[in-house]
């Protein structure tokens, strides 16, 4: 949504907020329109827990976050903005009606995403003027953190329209899901929905209170689905024989009466009282607030560590966050000013590297002048590919002064200076600052060279020999870092 | 299970495998059988796979690994041990017959527990001489991994059984979730037929195929039900009105035709082609092993952060990992010896410290040596409660060598000498050492006393004082630590 300046929301609750605070972190300027009163103090809500969120998902920074406008009317909203995200209740006659006042004030070229998680598009856009404008756009609780947005579009719907739009979520680190074919509910909640239907016959039925079933989910296969949904995990519960195994195995049990399918459970007032009441036993404890936290916390970890491990929605945070990221020496090394000390880190502080009081941790500042030792070797041509195939410096001594503190969220860089570099050593003077400027702490290493295979001390090769001595004939005409040579308990 | 020896495991395939595992890392000799001469090949794969997974997953150590044991008949393995887990195919009659094997032979207070995924319990024991000692203990592939263990009783299951044999699970890092009333297929199969019910629907409409299921799965509300399950995700959901409001608003829903409730998709030789080819297409580039080790990596990592997250799944880790570490000085001050450095820190590599060629990178080595710090600190008075309400130690300098290795997995120590405490200042030495003997790094930290309201230097209290100033009578009468005192690049 790169492209995009203004975007409309129509309709502020949990969806429709959650739809505004992923644009505006993304520095699209939003049209909100909603008839509660309370829906400005919910939407600045959600924005907060977002902003809470990607502070700690995030590595890079994310852009000048957009403007938040309450509109008075929703043609105002169509007036204004490129796209609008309808997110009203699940009644057709509300939707179309909705449309028509859109219709009414917007330029042709305007797109409608509806956040429908049921109706089909080709009856969204019945009564439509325009109809190849509108598509169903349907994301999950909470939108800012979970890339899922279900893209159907309706027999008349512009092809056009349902990959720009597309692109747009992809490029506020969404994942589209382009289904094919109309078909109410679409996948997910018709998934969702035999699920909440058999859960809520072993609730009416007392086989199991509302917390033993969560349980079951979350001790259990909902460890598995959160990486590799339903298929690929029975592919591997087949063994070897994958797919076909496992459905010749347990295919025929389809048949067998484990599930109440044949009936739907009427929503009786005993029902409701008795589900109610159990989740309030079971998660009562919690406020909203502090459940929505919890959540929000799992989630963030959940898709750092997918995308560390490099797969599922890791991969569409990490697309993201790279799409975000500033780019650190990105140019030629002759390019390089090398008259002072080289930028080399850039990050903000991510929540796991702090103690119970938000402050950094200690460890986590060698952590910082390690990545910024790694970006010095990559200048001098010491990088992943050289360490792959030909060696490393490995670090063998290290001094730090610890200066001042920061807290998780901010913004710190190193920069650093050569202090020796000739042969298999490299000595090197890291100085860690915050935003702000501040002095957070300095790191002095000696490092040597060392060939891959023997692990041994080596000789590194003719171009970061060469690019090693430019840097550092350049550096010692630099004037000697203060706190330099120091050993622990010196005098200051 | 600390008090069991030996345990049984009648059927050696994937779940059979996986309890194998589970029982053998937590030092249980197992008697196994299966009559496929594939069978040793396959457990000791699902051990390697276990063990692999555990090395990253704990902190703390194993027990010496039990003795696998293959028997050559279900009546060897009953004369065995005091638990036997059956796991051989949903037949009752093949279930049964076993059953009858095993009461041939076994002591009367032998425990049989059932993995069957859905025969009920009462049908189980029909024939049993001895029907209180059955249960059914349902796991979740992989069985070493999932905390998940459904426990139901038949009719004639004895009420100490079952709780005795939760107790076992528990104990060797499972949930055991106790389900009060028998029903085919129990909780969360149940809710698994449902929705695999829906999702060949899907494939077989070519709505959606088996990849873009999954996706709608883990880029969705997976990711939700790895913490949460349905019921406090739905409650979230509902916003401050939380689940009353959530079910007026959704609950009509279930009476719109969103599932194929009513039909039971037929298993035609051309629906099992198309999911198993789409599964091929999806998957295929990965080998079954890759998928596993994949599985396995995310498993590890999402019950990681929810140990850290205390939530879930997590609280099942953490109390289990808990259960096997080692204590470090948990005695008296009064009996701890001072005549030679303090064991300050224990532990083994977790996998996330390492770089890509599996060694410990250099910010970790601060990591550990933090960790001694605190140890020490807290020996000497300044514990967790004392940093809540008194003050803290500050580092403001260190310095560390590096000497040499250590990959993910391995057992690493640190020992810690007091060089200086007096006032405000307590200036700390430690060494880290391998297993096996070898010096790692050693670390040299300055440490400053401070007040945790105003963050500037202060004086520590007088028990703090105290036990500082008596270790540092003692320590300085040791030998001064080879490697004190250096600045980076001083001669060697």
């Amino acid at each position: 949504m790169k492209s995009i300046k203004a975007a409309g929301v129509i309709g502020a609750g949990v969806i429709g907020s959650g739809w505004v605070a992923r644009l505006l972190l993304n520095g699209i300027d939003v049209f909100v329109y909603d008839p509660s009163k309370e829906a400005p103090k919910y939407v600045n809500k959600v924005i907060d827990n977002a902003e809470r969120a990607y502070n700690k998902l995030l590595t890079s920074n994310l852009p000048k976050k957009g403007k938040l406008l309450f509109s008075a009317s929703i043609s105002e909203v169509a007036k204004s903005c490129e796209l609008i995200i309808e997110a009203v209740p699940e009644r057709l006659s509300i939707k179309q009606s909705a449309y028509e006042e859109i219709e009414s004030s917007a330029d042709k070229n305007l797109v409608i995403a509806s956040s429908t998680s049921g109706i089909l598009p080709s009856d969204l856009q019945a009564k439509m003027k325009h109809p190849e404008r509108l598509l169903v756009a349907h994301p999950f609780n909470p939108v800012y953190l979970l890339p899922l947005v279900e893209i159907v579009g309706g027999s008349k719907t512009s092809k056009n329209v349902i990959e720009e739009t597309s692109k747009k979520f992809t490029n506020i680190g969404m994942f589209p899901l382009h289904i094919k074919k109309e078909i109410p509910a679409f996948i997910a909640d018709r998934l969702l929905e035999s699920v909440w239907r058999e859960a809520l016959w072993l609730v009416n039925d007392d086989i199991a209170t509302t917390e033993e079933i969560d349980d079951a989910i979350r001790y259990g296969f909902g460890l598995r689905w959160a990486q590799m949904g339903l298929f690929e995990t029975y592919r591997l519960a087949g063994g070897e024989a994958g797919m076909r195994h496992f459905i010749s195995q347990f295919g025929p049990c389809l048949e067998w009466p484990w599930t109440h399918l044949m009936d739907v459970p009427e929503f009786t007032d005993e029902l409701i009282e008795k589900v109610s009441s159990q989740s309030d036993h079971q998660s009562g404890q919690f406020s909203i607030d502090e459940l929505t936290e919890k959540r929000d916390d799992n989630l963030v970890d959940f898709l750092k560590v997918l995308k560390d491990n490099q797969w599922g929605a890791g991969n569409s945070l990490k697309e993201f966050d790279e799409s975000l990221s500033g780019s650190i020496n990105k140019i030629e090394f002759s390019e390089l000013n090398l008259s002072s000390p080289i930028l080399t880190y850039v990050s903000k502080v991510p929540k796991e590297w702090a103690d119970y009081n938000g402050h950094m941790t200690e460890a986590r500042y060698l952590e910082c002048f390690s990545e910024a030792t790694t970006e010095m070797m990559s200048i001098i041509g010491a990088d992943e590919e050289y360490i792959l195939n030909i060696g490393s410096y490995f670090t063998v001594e290290t001094h730090i002064r610890h200066l001042d503190e920061v807290q998780i969220g901010e913004s710190i860089k190193a920069k650093t200076q050569v202090i020796f570099g000739e042969n298999k050593k490299l000595h090197l003077f890291h100085w860690l600052n915050h935003e702000d400027g501040r002095l957070l702490a300095t790191a002095e290493h000696m490092l040597i060279h060392v060939d891959l295979k023997t692990r041994g001390a080596s000789m590194p090769n003719d171009l970061v020999l060469k690019r090693m001595g430019l840097v550092y004939e350049a550096h010692k005409k630099l004037p000697k870092p203060e706190g330099i040579n120091r050993a622990v308990g010196d005098k200051f």
